[in-house]
């Protein structure tokens, strides 16, 4: 059983306040704590349930571990139900977000459901990208529902946050800027090459106009035109697909 | 405000039995309602709050509307807050399911997340495919959170529901049936056209090993391999962009 102070912290950093104020995230599951442990990143605590303790390797000596039931540990996080690891781990260190013409950025605009920006962190690992900037009124890319989302990804895709319009404006001039734009050019008549930023938009809106402004190519994914748009993190991913293809 | 008798029979089409029983499903939101009237689906009953009504052109009238307050509303329906309408709509008849060479059916299997399948349905409209085929382990396609995932699509993809494994000894043996795949062939170096079926698996462990056996390609998706995988809705849209390239 932990110990109170330990349950207090824990319960903490289910809020965005308390996991900036103590520069710490939860890891929920098993999978995700193992993609954590075999990560740079830093592990402060890990708990496991007996059963899921004696299925695993032994975990790395320098890591705290302590052995809990699995009522505790659903008690304690933020799934239904957990029967076999939580973690506390280290907020990264900002690495230096390096945009340039030969390696792709995915910048995010208000995607706000957790959910939505877990799924493109996770596709920004799948193809290898520079990393993922989030706007500040994105979801906390650092929050369970994310992490969760992400499937392991959050421990190799490193993320920057930034306003938007103010970050775009810094960049070199001749960086190309992409968005999907329902009035944009048909991808598949492109020959997209992997670099500069591509920038998605909230799932309902789109990019705010300042963003959209600040676009330098707007890009289109053909359909039958049933429905009206694509989610965000779908739309994404055929985009990427479009930029990672054999010319 | 709506009488008792009305009041439980929306709460009992939350759940998949009554909704069966009933034959009827919810459909929440003031968007989602008006892309029911829109359609050729039957809608028993229009619920709508006053500040909505008086945003909206007349309803036709035939149809039954109640004006509600907010409060009522969300109280009768699923979503955390509905400030807008709700409606009781008949469930579909089924249509003829044809498979062919020339027109592409998108197959689930076992995608048990409602999220996921309003995704994969809303995809299906945007490409206008024939129907989305569901195994009977999918989540329900007429559950409120699936409905609302589809963002109105639900009014215009065909569905049926079928053990998959039968169905598919039953389709003529010519018909390629695909499928995604970590070992299978390369989606950029080959020329997909739009016909037979796009079978896609749940999301944590893929078709299962007799719908696999009973597929005529396998396709993969080229990525940098950081993430071990793709979100099922994330990996069809890839594929579906690959089959409705112009070649």
């Amino acid at each position: 059983m932990v110990s109170k102070a330990v349950a207090k912290y824990i319960h903490a950093l289910h809020l965005k306040k308390y996991r900036l104020r103590h520069g710490a995230f939860l890891v929920e599951g098993g999978k995700s704590v193992q993609e954590l442990l075999s990560s740079g990143l830093l592990t402060e605590r890990v708990l496991l349930t007996a059963e899921y303790a004696a299925k695993i390797p032994p975990l790395p000596a320098k890591v705290p571990v302590e052995i809990v039931t699995e009522a505790e540990l659903t008690q304690l996080g933020t799934l239904a139900n957990n029967t076999t690891a939580l973690a506390i781990a280290r907020l990264p260190a900002e690495t230096e977000l390096l945009p340039a013409p030969n390696r792709l950025l995915l910048a995010l605009d208000q995607v706000r459901d957790p959910g939505n920006l877990g799924t493109l962190i996770r596709l920004a690992d799948w193809y290898g990208l520079h990393g993922v900037v989030c706007s500040d009124t994105c979801a906390d890319p650092w929050a369970p529902k994310t992490i969760a989302a992400t499937m392991g990804s959050f421990a190799r895709v490193a993320i920057w946050q930034r306003e938007l319009p103010e970050w775009l404006d810094s960049l070199p001039a001749a960086l190309p800027r992409y968005g999907a734009h329902l009035e944009g050019d048909n991808v598949h008549r492109l020959a997209l090459r992997p670099g500069g930023v591509l920038i998605m938009g909230s799932e309902s809106h789109g990019p705010r106009p300042e963003v959209l402004a600040r676009l330098t190519q707007r890009l289109y994914i053909p359909g039958a035109g049933g429905a009206e748009s694509l989610n965000v993190a779908v739309s994404a991913a055929i985009l990427l697909d479009n930029f990672h293809r054999e010319l």
